[in-house]
């Protein structure tokens, strides 16, 4: 019995255990002080009316005989496959049913996908990035090269043509940096994909938060995209489901390597290694993508945007670089007088009681960077950013 | 970039789209035959009151911002895993909280625990099988060797201490045959494994259909078994979730392998490659363990046992040969006159206008046998065993 040894690859993360440590014992020292959190990447606006009501409903369905459902199709119902056609059709974008794959988020998406992929696959992954990018492939013992995210590049890493890769991440708009790439980046990485044979991995968790309209908000915005990319989406940011759990992945039928349609690859590992999405959970999906649903889940997004917006103006004002907080919720700064990250971690904790996420969290590339998310309540953005105005 | 090409050693199934063609066609060409289906894998009866009460709680608990949940834990909420704590004192087996880990049910788990184990193992799976077993170790480029079910051994293979194996792949109550190890052979397997160094993947799916107080329904209740084996259990059978999506993996601290614990190992993938179980789904989990909802569930097992004894009782009549029935929902049987499963198919399908699945599409030793379930409503079973009852 050999276990998989790649497993003792992997490094522990401690990034949020230490901030948690620090936390509670700067809160223990100055039980007087409220800790403001602006370093969590979770939402915290309630799942909206639409969606409510349409799972009460399904929660109904499933206690009656007569409208009972056990197993449904592994890739999803139809209705909730349809629906994301239709929200791509918004897009521009025409997608096959079958090219569409419910999952129970983009997390396990990412990670799963990795099977259909031979280990000896070199794998190209930005810094800083999405911690799951690497660690599910230090897992399969893949070969990983890094792509450098800096100031110069605004942390939007171009192809260099002088790097080999077959599996390539992408994530826009970014996390942790919240940088979005613009259509004729985007179609770099296309032309560098065809031309190496490589396959895209487009992590479009935060597509919703885009309001430029000049910017891509799907992979498949771009020509040539069918032929080399895989899109990952999740309701997660969308729609407030990091605890109700849905996201999909599309396959374009056009995306053949080794002689083998991907689309069929993955439907097979799905069907072997999946049951698919509680059907009240996908009656809750479909619920998003109606028109009151898409209104209601946008007004959420505004109030995330609205504090994005308060903690860029912040930051420009204090003349402080950095990306993102237009079209993503993250923001990520570079952390004022060349501080690294954890020196200006316990400066904002102890000058102004806010808490955000060091960037070397994210990558040797995030040393000296800074992540603060809008997801937080509105009292609570403003009061913080009068605190950091305070004592910068 | 080279493709997994283990996945082109994959056999497609044809089992049931080939039953569903034969039922089409005769439906077709015999429009007034009211055709029977005793061939279902899958429940039937509703979700139970306590279980849908608890979810519209959920669901409203999730719409309302001071009660609202974001991510949880990847191994599900302490207040399932502690129901499921103590569902298992009563089996008399005393479990720690963060052996459990909830997922979205044992398919998804039994294909991705092999993740933490390394291609070169050899793995021993039951002939006849439920096909997910094999089809998951192909994937991985596995050696697979079979150990033969048949009626000598009524289905029940024990250890061929000739054949090495380092994953051995156990089901019972079991899926497709409804045969139940008892104690003492579930114990000859345990004492094999732990002289091999091998770990038994112990698929429970259907513990709860065990009537016979004197047969094990966790194979924790056999001495030696924390040392070499992984339980996999679910709420599809057990509570009518196969649409709604809630199972559970044990894997006991004390099993160490290649000097690893692989409930750390199993910990890491998850935390990595998934997000956890909808809040939603994982309250109606812990209500189906509660006084009210286990006295429910329990009731529709009675209703599908009460089929099964139907159904037994008209091949016992009928002088049949069968294993299961008694404490599980499937029957075992062999066809009359020893005709090959598919000729059997289609006489029953033709003289009683009944449905049920061939054997041979569970493996090489199922040919000749045939799969009666009792997931299907009374009245329909009464009348299809009057109909076989009648031709036979």
């Amino acid at each position: 019995m050999n276990i998989n040894t790649n497993y003792l690859h992997l490094q522990e993360s401690y990034l949020f255990s230490t901030i948690a440590k620090k936390v509670n014992e700067y809160q223990a020292a100055n039980p007087d002080k409220r800790i403001i959190c602006l370093g969590i990447g979770d939402v915290t606006r309630p799942l909206v009316p639409a969606v409510v009501n349409a799972m009460q409903a399904a929660v109904l369905e499933m206690g009656d005989a007569k409208s009972f459902r056990g197993y449904g199709d592994e890739q999803g119902y139809a209705f909730l496959r349809q629906a994301i056609c239709g929200y791509y059709a918004g897009k521009g974008v025409a997608l096959r049913e079958d090219e569409i794959f419910v999952s129970d988020g983009a997390k396990s998406d990412l990670g799963n996908i990795l099977d259909i992929f031979a280990p000896d696959n070199t794998v190209l992954i930005p810094d800083p990035v999405y911690p799951v990018y690497v660690d599910t492939n230090i897992m399969a013992g893949r070969k990983i090269v890094y792509m450098n995210g800096n100031v110069s590049n605004e942390f939007l890493p171009l192809p260099d043509t002088s790097k080999k890769a077959d599996i390539i991440y992408l994530c826009s708009p970014n996390n942790p940096t919240g940088a979005v790439y613009s259509r004729e980046q985007l179609k770099l990485w296309v032309d560098y994909a065809l031309e190496h044979g490589a396959v895209i991995l487009f992590d479009s968790a935060y597509e919703i938060f885009v309001q430029d309209e000049t910017l891509p908000t799907s992979i498949y915005q771009i020509e040539g995209a069918r032929l080399c990319a895989i899109e990952f989406c999740s309701l997660s940011k969308t729609a407030g489901f990091t605890g109700t759990r849905c996201g999909y992945t599309i396959v374009p039928h056009e995306l053949v390597r080794g002689g083998a349609a991907l689309q069929k690859l993955w439907l097979r590992r799905q069907t072997t290694k999946f049951n698919g999405v509680p059907y009240i959970v996908q009656r809750g999906a479909e619920a998003v993508f109606s028109e009151e649903g898409l209104a209601q889940v946008k007004g959420n997004i505004t109030y995330y945007l609205e504090n994005a917006a308060i903690i860029a103006d912040t930051l420009e004002r204090l003349g402080i670089w950095f990306t993102g907080g237009k079209n993503s919720p993250y923001l990520w700064l570079k952390c004022p007088e060349n501080m690294p990250s954890w020196e200006f971690f316990d400066l904002l904790l102890e000058q102004a009681n806010v808490v955000g996420t060091p960037g070397t969290g994210f990558g040797s590339n995030g040393e000296g960077f800074f992540r603060l998310t809008a997801f937080g309540e509105r009292e609570n953005v403003i009061e913080a950013m009068q605190r950091i105005r305070g004592f910068c």
